[in-house]
């Protein structure tokens, strides 16, 4: 359908409103820049709600409309006359948010709290910033990382969820001895145990009301599994997880990625004193939180944006050595006209992890 | 009244029911041992919720009674074979809790978090652990911090909150260059804006709804003070703050010090990305918090929980050098005998910090 | 040869002059006391030095003959009655120092270091701290670790230089995807591969001149090993490990666990900027150190002595789970009377680890 | 002498040759960029040695000249389209190294350990990268920093060498208590002393051979001065130190910032165990280090190299608080065409920190 130097774009224009269009060919701006041809792009919860809702927080609109995508994978289709690390026909995978590398937060290593990020995706306050759903795609040299020969481009899309989960266990510090309980069992709790273990955890307790995820992620990388009973307290919840787990005083690290309000009360519950709680997932605005017991227990509670410096590197090398085998998590792979059945399908709730096929020639 | 070996003690018995009573003079038992002559006792406002209440969680009964306090000073009357760093007559004053030393929390460094702690007037699960409302009191030496000279014994009650403020500034890791908010101006809020600012904070903002308290602590350590407004939402007085103090993209840091909802709320918003929240104030058990906003700046939450490892040291050093000057939050000082009516009186919110005084011979 | 009550003892009354005597078998002193019949007692560089010595800095006399030993093993043989952790007959290792648990080093976690540690098999500037080489051994419960019923008491024996692991893993910070260079193969050098790997080293080189024990530390730990060009300057083999393992600008963490001069330098010059170096190793008082480069580069070096909290209890883990197989690290087990020969024995390299059985019925 | 679009500039061609030509005025290349009009120049030890040998490690040649200068203030002359937070005509200083923002080092934080840096003055294996004694310097925004109103342009020039102190008690970590022992009382000594009394430390003890500058010191921030006697050990040196400024076990800091051999052993036997060392100093490529008491202490050693971010910044509020009076360092200013002698003078050990004030029109 596409020719070989027309870019065939998937647009959302509103709610339910997707069109798929001729666009430029993104050219080499800065001797830095890279070309990629995209070979998958995934589907992630944020994309089901921008799909029903035209965004969260600022909306598209036929005067902005937006290129959808921000998990991809692909190959180097052209570079700049100062790049050193990649090279045409290499196999990639992008880090889909360029800082402004100005600011405080980016000259302090902490670039995923500029507030000048242009995020894949976004319909922005400005002009929108458009995201990888599309032929080519163009990014910095530093924010593309190459796939070693034994991934595969299907996996490598899987880079960008697990480096969330790898930002997770960053933040937490994870250790080897520690115990940890991830609440959620979505692709990211699912890689969050994963990523978890590889930090040395020596007991992955995941939390869902799911009995499928449940199943799967016991498979995958718990090492125990539980399902709350939705008729008894929080803490009655986190008690029986502490028992039952023979956690002592309780766990060592919580990570939380359901973004549930009961998940994150017995997050705080089944914590020992001194524990360390992260929320990766997300979910209400205001959710009731056991303050008092987070105050006798010093439990640190940690806030985790998307990824930052140094973990792209690192999810590449768990794929590399096999470490965590994320093909397992890859339910589906459509074509790239079918995006919007992938959007619907996932919101359903279907399968773990789907993946839209790049464009054909 | 008591004589010179007698122990006259101020025992709860249940709620507004105090006795004195000539108790056991406590002997050395240990040679780490000291025994200190109790000199100034400080009123918290746990006593005070004790006195209307029984206690917080577990009760004092007729069969349990509690001797009551947890905040003083004194002289070394008598010391133990090994003891080498205090001598007979030093001014001291006492830190109240004996972790086991045997724990895992204990050996780590986090002796306020050892689950056998043994807490100055707790009623215990099983026997009372007494408080220091009494003529004589028995302590292991590590526990109590010789005054230097120039520090009083009326001032060397103020320590035990003091370092409560230590340990809150030192979670948060208040730096030079720093920019702080307190919530709340009671005794810990005051004393964590003058602790905040000897680490290094070049703003401190106090905020609180007591005009009088603001007062107190811009005079005493706060660069500017805030009264909310209770018309509007948190959010919209967090950015008031942030705007009236030029915080940019918010506080470097968040002592919460009232324990209010509102102001924990507050202070999740008025952080910058990045930033750090202490929890030192205790309030209601559940609280209403901007879970998603603490998680897109990447907040971090701390619980405090009353302090650790060189607090006291440092709380000492801070009064040798007359950095922070805590005679002038001392409201009031009554007699040993009138301390149910210092508990009434701190319970109406008369002044700031109350002294009860020593058995006079 | 030995009776029940009797507690055959190897005493070292100096240089090559070891004694085997009865001693009073030690009695239950303080409720948290246990009192364990030694099983294994390992033999480590610093029992040589003393047999040789008579011992290191202090020395021992005709008139303060010192037990020797200090890794061991063994079984619960009776209890105070406070213990609760451990049962008569339970599996032990014994962590072979105890802290003062009062000093500012104790009371912030870094019991290491406090002044007044006891440390078995010490001269001492006082009374000697005798060691565990005996039948009968003393200590108190918190530094006794239960060995789950998977592992041998012959395992139990290298907790102790495996915690020496842990402890120098830790400090250094290991992390996943790191590359770390080990220098010396010796029994903790090979351990520090093992633990590396464990905290999720990606490469673990280790160095040495020795030849065999290169090997077995290929096959136990490492990902590479390297023999050093004794030809040429520390800085040219620095350069040659980088370039062979295709360390970009340097290794991530450099364990130093051989003390030789030489290796303290490759280890500077091995490193990246903003790397880590941690000498466990002891070798000369004084080194050249390449102070400059270590400038530049901004280095950490830390210095680790022993073991503190938690890392006994990381080490009884990797063995519980099979995680590091130390009985391969066992070269040879001799009995309790033949100790002297065992010096003698690793003092001229023999083997790996060499064990000492316990006193027999 | 220079008209008002020419850019007079000093250049080195070799040991002691300075020329001053009028070079081409840099323009705005890119939207963040500003062009100063240099106001002053501070003179550093790297300067002297650079008029003496030519360079440090690499050298400028006669095909390869050098313009010198690394320590400016200014008035911002032009500014480009993008920039936001400086407008013609503010003061400034500047920071005057560009990293590449690319690297792994730039991406995490630490941007002075990217291998790129383009640092001024520096003769470059490739061309040199010029520095700011010259009439206009152009440098990106988000490396030069707003002078206050009451701060002059000759105190901004030492803002650098003040950058330097910060750097080093942040990588210290000095925390109010801290008993800090600084070796060194040339510029960077004595500011790293008042540095370390605005991160808290109750005592810092200033170490150097040289009366003058120790009156200066402890005028100006060290509680105590210390001469070592060149004829006794520097363990014996150390341990006079700890015993007249009763340091118990040792000091809590040391930042060394004479390079000198002896000073650095002297650094590693004063430190308390568990304490922290910082090199700032830059002195002889190799040192003798006593490794073992290193080891012993777990002492840590960090290299400080520059400044990285936010230390600029602090440096700035240290002097808008007038917290530290850096007026007090300049003893001499010279014209431009005199840089040669400051130099000289420099080299004489005249002085402690000479300017040099900018092009005249």
């Amino acid at each position: 359908m596409a020719g070989q130097n027309s870019n065939l774009s998937c647009l959302l224009y509103g709610p339910h409103e997707a069109k798929f269009e001729d666009r430029e060919v993104p050219g080499i701006r800065d001797p830095h820049d890279v070309v990629i041809r995209i070979a998958y792009v995934g589907v992630c919860g944020s994309d089901v709600h921008f799909w029903h809702h035209g965004g969260v927080g600022l909306k598209v609109s036929q005067d902005n409309p937006l290129t959808m995508g921000h998990e991809a994978s692909g190959t180097i289709h052209s570079i700049g006359s100062s790049v050193k690390t990649l090279k045409i026909g290499d196999k990639v995978c992008i880090e889909p948010g360029l800082p402004c590398t100005r600011c405080k937060s980016c000259k302090s290593g902490r670039y995923n709290l500029c507030p000048d990020m242009a995020f894949a995706a976004s319909p922005g306050p400005g002009p929108a910033t458009h995201g990888c759903l599309c032929k080519y795609y163009r990014l910095t040299e530093s924010f593309v990382y190459k796939l070693p020969s034994q991934v595969s481009l299907e996996e490598g899309v899987l880079v960008e969820p697990l480096a969330v989960a790898v930002h997770g266990s960053r933040l937490a510090g994870v250790k080897p001895g520690h115990r940890v309980v991830v609440f959620g069992a979505g692709p990211v709790g699912i890689l969050s145990a994963a990523v978890a273990r590889q930090f040395g955890a020596v007991e992955v307790i995941s939390v869902d009301m799911n009995a499928a995820r449940l199943d799967f992620v016991k498979g995958f990388a718990a090492t125990g599994v539980f399902t709350p009973d939705a008729n008894v307290d929080t803490d009655t919840n986190a008690a029986e997880i502490v028992k039952r787990f023979q956690l002592d005083r309780g766990a060592d690290v919580v990570i939380e990625a359901s973004g549930a309000e009961a998940c994150i009360q017995m997050g705080i519950y089944v914590l020992a004193p001194g524990g360390t709680y992260v929320q990766t997932g997300c979910g209400k605005p205001n959710v009731m939180v056991p303050m008092t017991k987070l105050g006798e227990k010093e439990i640190v509670v940690k806030g985790a944006f998307r990824y930052g410096a140094g973990d792209f590197e690192l999810a590449v090398g768990f794929l590399s050595d096999g470490q965590i085998d994320v093909k397992k998590l890859i339910s589906k792979t459509v074509d790239f006209e079918e995006a919007p059945d992938a959007w619907e399908s996932v919101g359903k709730g279907e399968g773990i992890k789907t993946l839209i096929r790049g464009v054909q020639d």
